[in-house]
């Protein structure tokens, strides 16, 4: 032997696809999946089976929704359609919906420029941002990237294609994380906390 | 909404039952689930339904195979019948076998004996160890179950109920593992250590 019988290798090597899951988290959750009921087996495969049947993508913002057509958010008649947060992927959505404050709309990336990986603009969700640009009404967009190289180069890059629609362009402020410890906060981070740094009594 | 559409939600509800994943693992593996292609998906559900359909107890070890009847083990005519290495659950199996030298079979108790979970020798596999012993021909039972006082009660356990059939019935023994470090074993564990040192020159 020296082997996991057919069926829960299967299971181990699919378990193993997802990020971050190793060999021995594999088998943990194999095992685990094994001890479920029938029913319960049923309604998790349903439920990944769903994860395309039931997702699509808005037209308007490109991220997920559950009908078709717009989005909740995008169809939301209380939000501020004049204001888009772009993100990278739709997760980034519910991270910025933590900011209670913020009622404006998103666009969703699905990633960040990056040569490197052969990412170019046209692999990206900037036509559908350049569409909605250009049928106006857009005051602000603001550039919710993740804070790396790719990240800003992005940014940068959106800020420029932006710029003939006469749209401010914004980026989320790099800073020391509240609550955090000065003492724990990198030197490129803290540079930027002392670039960023805002005056009293403004 | 603050909250993820349906399909996704319920895609993050059914990782969450996996052991150790909470709320954070648990979305990323669903956005993870949600990049995969359509036939990737149908592969992983019917992965996880297989799981029920074509896993299948040995009616001798009570391990897992994938064919009805005996298991690999149990019908490996190379493997010694007149030793039974007892573990908890099937994966331990895998666990033992990386012993390369044991060429024994294996009994799965199915878990050990727990009054506080309400756990007694009828929820295990008891019944179909003594099963084997009155047949005859078993010459020793390791007694491999996790070094917990549970363990240990099990264990003690299947010695006195196997004392009728003349079976020798041992324990694997506790030590500083190897290549650890002492500094950072327990107390419990070398005293463990301790008792069970071996004399040179015997």
């Amino acid at each position: 032997m020296a082997e996991y019988i057919a069926p829960i290798k299967r299971l181990i090597e699919e378990f193993r696809k997802l990020p971050g899951v190793g060999a021995k988290t594999a088998v943990r959750y194999a095992f685990a999946t094994l001890a479920l009921e029938e029913h319960e087996l049923e309604q998790f495969a349903d439920a990944i089976i769903g994860a395309k049947r039931d997702v699509h993508t808005c037209p308007v913002c490109c991220g997920l929704t559950a009908s078709e057509g717009k989005c909740e958010i995008c169809s939301d008649e209380y939000r501020d359609p004049s204001l888009i947060c772009v993100v990278e992927s739709p997760k980034d959505i519910m991270v910025m919906e933590k900011v209670r404050s913020y009622r404006g709309t998103y666009h969703v990336l699905g990633g960040v420029l990056s040569p490197i990986d052969n990412i170019s603009a046209d692999d990206l969700n900037v036509k559908e941002l350049i569409a909605r640009a250009e049928q106006g009404g857009i005051r602000e967009v603001i550039v919710a990237t993740n804070p790396t190289p790719s990240g800003d180069t992005t940014a940068a890059y959106l800020a420029r294609i932006l710029e003939p629609y006469n749209i401010e362009v914004s980026r989320l402020a790099y800073g020391i994380p509240v609550g955090g410890d000065i003492e724990y906060a990198d030197e490129v981070t803290l540079h930027r906390a002392m670039e960023g740094r805002k005056y009293f009594g403004n």
